[in-house]
């Protein structure tokens, strides 16, 4: 049983909690953040400790693993007051604000041996998995083009929108993991940004996207992100090889189908957002957390994993601005 | 090239001329109809000459072939004077009004050897075609069940069903010919008749109906039968064996879909009706036709089909009569 | 909190444990079978007592309601007990193992106020429910016909079989109850009965059948069942009506679809078994029969389903045998 | 009737040549080629005159209007010659060979008004012209984003691509004018070239690309191509909108769906290529040719569609070799 420690209790606090409370292999004992009453309101629901002192839950002796979902700008303290306490830590994306923040990371970290995994989620969906399993085993031949569609059902808050880092490090670098995931390495990168939605024009944030994306072996993955989809939460794949095509669909309540004068086969909207969409996802991120400690090996996707989808965020933030294809 | 003489400027008529003037291999040369103006009006669309003496059409030089459309009852006599004339004969469905006619037909043809086929166009589908030949290739195994929905979009005028023999023989006789393409004979019938719309309850048919049919081999099949349908002409089949299933979607002018707040993935109604949902098998059908002239050999489905459909047909009105299963 | 008594230790008993585990709501405290080893396994694994002496459990202080997964032939036993010690009761189908055995029950429960639920899960998985719903709500108007397809992935042990009670009240009865909870009260029914799988053929029970069923409203359903389907558990209804139908598809484990050289958009074979196609309906199941004990009201569906859903069985059987439609 | 010369007894010359046949308001007259076998051959199979002078076509007194099938260099040549002897002309993409011979043909048509219709069919596809049908009602809201992918079932011979101009010009600029047609003028192009099969590599010219465009409303719109797709002939068109989205889906020659133990729901690979896929398209678009002649209107596609196609082609195949986004 092992026992957790979380950090911060906004909105993916949450979703790591239920997730735990979930967990056969694990308990949750102490939820940190600054505000109390937020620390303590998502203890109760399941019966942890709560307090507002962070750095605490370091040297706290019950906490067994740490997960960091902190705003992103102290990520980088608390993955490395983590390692220093000798506490696996899985930390929400991104790993960091700015590559020079990653080299600040990497620094602090050296001649420590973290155990840390990185919050892809996605990497542990059944379908996308099951694409990743698939492609590995030469179904479709080596894989030439990816079609990413990614999107949400509504923006999230202007407030929030104004401290995420943008849309690339913020929800794009979620597909920017899972083109790495499906493609390897990644060698250039180019965006177009758009403002769609005239009531986020203030952020100054893009709010629609289309990146195109270069693999090492040649591969060309595209990504259309927006922070809006009437039909739900948009979440597709399709993998291209010489051999044949793999897509995964997109999640609804139920299979009911209805038949009427002005349509037929009309299926229900998407799931309505990441909580619903990837619950079987968190899930088993936990497990393959809880498994990598029991095993004491590093747990995938690791920090590399992390730095390498900031560094196409940020190459892809400056193709948007300059209208240049970035090389990595 | 086939010089085509047809009998009948109806509905179905109307359909197998533009049949003929789509195939390159016949030619619509005498549209014959006691209503001549009907007559007069196909033939024209088409080029072809118009007369109302049905019986002239039979000893008419420029006539190779003829199509019977008449109404039901004179079936007999048509195909009789086709194969006194020696002329092949394509003849709609159901073959006679009853099975006491059938007897005078088949004693009628004793000792002529006429080149008759069944307008079971259904046959001719590309789709059913591929089920019935993954079937023979063993793709599911020894089928075992079959289920048949079979619905119009909309009832024919009551003065229509008055005269059509009921839902049985005007009808489903089309499914209890597909039950056959699939599974051979059948060896025993049962049926529940329905009265849905009230508006059609004065024609004392019934416009709704589920019959049960069991084959020589012990497969059983169901056909569920609506005189109306809001999304269109429902019609499917799916067979069921131990090694699979096939099944057989409806047809859609488009392949779009729609995806909205309210519902995704919403296709197009079906087809509307007949015409166009079988464009391709009439055609086909036609071809089949032409095909067994041209090689002197006898046309499937054959007279004996279209009894074998009939008598099921007077099986499934007496069990929804007596609410007994009626052995063949 | 409710403190859950677990009656039967074999592969439905092992289901509701799952489903006790995983609830907030109820914990699991004591397993009864006769079969000792049986009893401590499960118990072990969800940290409950265990014990051989089934009727312990209606007097055990510990326990405030109890899951009966005991044999059918104890169901008037166990139900009737659990009414006399005041222990609300979840009693999986069949309720008894024939209407002699009903009549019996009913008579040891009058003058009781037994809360007893009957474990007819399918009512509450969320794609039924929601096609239930949308029919109630009146989205195809009043049902005309329903299409229930319903074939297990492979049959059980011949040793199951055997005293299974027959294929109608052993695996047919769940869609009985759900032509009853999508049309009402039934008054006629007849039924096909096949012996498809010679490796059966010792057990004398049919493994296949197909069954029609007349509501009280003139709608008519179809039931098709098989012991066996190769694409996995195949779990299907439409509902038809004047205005639309409403359709169930199947669950499979991922939304992955391959396209290749032979084949498009080929998805996962259906979910293997009841278990994961019914893991939601079994936990829901069990929130329905928590919130009626908390509400201290009647649960559904009732005693009075589980008959009528037996009655409806043992007139199909009665039906296969004669050949004859069976008034109900 | 308008009476049909056909220019190019190649591939292409042979799908017009069978529209006009099938096509109620034309007949095929004339074909010519330089190559007389490959003229005679197709002019035979129609019952239509054959001859190697092209030139002779543009003053035969039976040619009411001509097809320009000719190679791409040619096409200049034929516009203006069918200009100067006012015969109305549907000629195949691409309108030209480069910009440089656009400004020729456009200095050569001056002062002559003639009927010229771009031969990009697709946009008379049934389903790709309900999208954009739905789309200009509002169906989505002002388009965002629109995602096509457009795949070969098989490459062409490289003795095609070495003459073809490249993949941009050859193959697509069909979906740039898809593009236009759903989006309006294109103001920035960039793209990504893909040498996927080592067959192709000595032709030089790319055989897979993914191109993004941004239209004059910031819409941006992704194109994803290979010349080679297992599966068939893929031609898939989504719009997505603040309203909801629209898809095109892959057409079949079937609606058979096949359910094994390895899958289920598999259906037939997409129909093979351009001429099984866009049978309707052509035949939609002679319709369209013929009824602008009888009409006396200017027929769409125009020359200024094709001439944007070609601009937009142009541009990509520059941005594939320098790596910049081009500016229109």
């Amino acid at each position: 049983m092992l026992n957790v420690g979380l950090i911060g209790a906004g909105r993916i606090g949450r979703v790591h909690a239920r997730s735990v409370a979930a967990n056969a292999g694990a308990t949750l004992r102490l939820v940190a953040d600054p505000v109390l009453a937020a620390a303590e309101s998502l203890a109760e629901a399941h019966g942890a400790r709560a307090g507002s002192d962070v750095d605490a839950i370091f040297s706290d002796p019950e906490v067994d693993a740490v997960i960091i979902c902190s705003p992103t700008p102290l990520h980088v303290d608390h993955i490395v007051a983590a390692a220093k306490a000798g506490k696996p830590a899985l930390c929400e994306k991104p790993v960091a604000m700015d590559l020079a923040a990653v080299d600040e990371l990497q620094g602090r970290l050296a001649g420590l041996e973290p155990l840390v995994m990185m919050g892809f989620q996605r990497r542990f969906d059944p379908s996308f998995r099951r694409v990743h399993d698939l492609v590995s085993a030469g179904e479709v031949g080596p894989v030439e083009q990816v079609t990413i569609v990614s999107r949400d059902p509504a923006a999230p808050p202007a407030e929030y929108i104004a401290v995420s880092g943008g849309i690339f490090k913020d929800m794009t670098i979620h597909d920017f993991d899972m083109a790495r995931y499906l493609l390897g390495d990644i060698v250039a990168v180019s965006a177009v940004g758009q403002h769609l939605d005239p009531a986020l024009a203030d952020t100054g944030d893009f709010d629609g996207a289309v990146i195109t994306l270069v693999s090492a072996q040649g591969a060309v993955a595209t990504i259309t992100n927006s922070r809006h989809c009437a039909t739900g939460y948009d979440q597709r794949v399709e993998v291209f090889g010489p051999r044949g095509s793999l897509a995964v669909e997109n999640l609804r309540a139920t299979t009911v189908r209805r038949f009427g004068a002005d349509a037929s086969s009309a299926e229900d909207p998407y799931l309505d957002f990441f909580l619903t969409r990837y619950e079987a996802a968190y899930a088993r991120e936990l497990d393959e957390f809880i498994a990598a400690i029991a095993e004491n090996r590093a747990p995938t996707p690791t920090i590399a994993d992390g730095v390498a989808a900031l560094r196409i965020a940020e190459a892809a933030a400056a193709s948007a601005n300059s209208g240049a294809i970035v090389r990595l």
